[in-house]
């Protein structure tokens, strides 16, 4: 579909918590490539960086940057991804980008393998008609929730969905990770939080997603659950609402989801489905009181699934409660983007998933 | 009704988290009392703890403990409410019980002031006919969600309530809250992690609240919120989900609230409401980013509320949802408490809210 066997690869925000992540799984996953270019800003160019066995020296990032590139891999935000993707895709690389910057262009695919993998294919895209292109990478909470949810949906059609997020600060860059365990420090030594990235203690303490918050009183994280579901679902009817709140974890995402079905499905049954479903784990052991919690889904490529119960808020059945937990470097953003890549690479479309 | 002008206090469970609450708000909020006898077990007797410049010493709980005593306050555990309440209405003592053990005893009234208060003058119960008997303290995030929904309720009906919590330590005891800190100082000095108390990592985790999970799925702490909400309101009709989740805070719980209302509410209105709600401080600055934390909230009376929205994802204008903060050992339990005391202490029942 586009990409040679063993494409030539660029990172862009290669020193970031997500590039050091989409790094790690080329060479976790043994992914076939001729070469990699590892891109920043000036600020962090002349960084070298251990790569199986080789140490590569990180390139400032400059329109010129995808000569002879075929595959880019974006995760330094939107405004890098606005300004220096299309020069990728001019340069004849296909870009996954992990920012929210293409993910409501029509004429970019929104894509989680396992989800809609098949839109990598569809001639609606420049991937699908084998030219260079953009493919977005949703948003971590979006891909977490859709991977313990879509099983169902299939199944029996979602009307609702409620999220709340317990989300860690991976999200925000390993910058605030570093905070977060500065200021565990600072505790331990009796000083000041150091409060440079976060502007306030987040140890100890929990807040409201900082993205904007618009007029309807929905935070930026929020809309793009809702608006991402509709894409990636192809459905506008399903109903979402979420309340995205910052907890003090490292790297993983947990999410309280309550579900309406348009109908009933009993627990064996969405057991049965989520136990079937590609890169779906459940945890849920009632009598040990074990459930997914972020330090087991750390690391993991899996998203662990627990707390499977009929909703007793929901009439006729129609309920269904759950948490999931994901790792948000990983599944939610880098491993996704690896995994659209593998799809790309693959002969027959199962292999992404 | 039934308290003298002066009572003389026993606090049972003395040197526990909640026990050390009641203590300093009975200073604080300069409650009349004759004396104070501190209760505890055999090993926390003899523990000095200080009180208005003097120094009190804890004695052993037995149950000849309440001679000459007008108002217990328990808060010790089921097991030892269980036990021991009845020796103190035995001994002439109007007890105020913390834990569960009462809460859904038809003859015991579960009291929020601001919301029940009138309970405590009805005479279905010893306390409303002068006579000595026991009041229930409902549970602390049940408490918390009803301060900020019980308006609404009144205005226009709640139809169906999901929470999802975001729980502090405190509501397991003090011996989680010193883990807790004793796990930042762990990862500060790179030991193994200290788990006698939680039996997990904490620190940089969150987990799903370790009581009990019944046949349906639900745990301990999510049925509370759905009865003890029934019996708050009086009303069996509403419908209630939750989803308890333990965060690593010190003292204050979070809530995310999403609402089914009877009837269309604006956000407008449900402002207004929350303004004039006694107990309630409404904390909603969209453009700065600033909602309510559980550091806000804690060691505060009120109940912060803020993240006030329409919910996009319930048809008709009657979706509703919320974000609350409210510390857990003061309205949450030792407050609430103090408070139900001073209702009864009160010629006119305004005083207690």
């Amino acid at each position: 579909m586009g990409l040679p066997e063993r494409p030539r690869i660029a990172i862009v925000g290669a020193t970031g918590a997500v590039g050091r992540e989409l790094l790690s799984l080329l060479e976790e996953r043994r992914f076939p490539c001729a070469a990699i270019r590892l891109l920043a800003s000036s600020r962090s160019a002349g960084t070298a960086i251990r790569h199986g066995g080789e140490s590569i020296v990180v390139e400032e990032l400059t329109e010129r940057s995808f000569e002879g590139i075929d595959l880019a891999l974006f995760s330094a935000g939107g405004s890098i991804s606005r300004r220096f993707a299309p020069a990728a895709v001019a340069a004849g690389a296909t870009v996954i980008d992990n920012s929210s910057c293409f993910r409501m262009n029509d004429d970019v695919p929104l894509v989680v393998p396992e989800i809609n993998g098949d839109e990598l294919a569809s001639n609606r895209f420049a991937v699908g008609r084998g030219e260079a292109g953009i493919i977005a990478n949703p948003n971590c909470s979006t891909i977490i929730a859709l991977m313990a949810v879509t099983p169902l949906h299939r199944a029996v059609g979602v009307r609702r969905m409620v999220v709340s997020t317990y989300q860690a600060a991976s999200g925000a860059g390993a910058a605030l990770m570093a905070e977060l365990e500065q200021q565990a420090r600072d505790y331990a030594e009796g000083r000041p939080y150091t409060t440079d990235i976060c502007g306030r203690q987040y140890l100890f303490n929990v807040f409201s997603h900082d993205s904007p918050v618009g007029d309807d009183g929905y935070n930026e994280e929020e809309r793009k659950l809702l608006r991402e579901t509709h894409r990636i679902w192809n459905d506008d009817n399903v109903r979402v609402s979420a309340t995205c709140v910052r907890v003090p974890v490292l790297r993983a995402h947990a999410e309280a989801i309550h579900l309406t079905l348009d109908a009933p499905l009993d627990e064996a049954a969405i057991r049965g489905l989520l136990d079937e479903a590609p890169g779906v784990r459940v945890l849920d052991d009632r009598a040990a009181n074990r459930f997914p919690e972020p330090i087991d889904a750390a690391g993991r490529d899996e998203v662990l699934v627990g707390r499977i119960r009929t909703d007793v808020s929901e009439p006729d059945g129609r309920g269904v409660a759950l948490f999931a937990c994901g790792d948000q470097l990983r599944k939610g953003a880098a491993l996704n983007a690896i995994q659209i890549a593998e799809w790309l690479l693959a002969d027959e479309p199962a292999r992404g998933a």
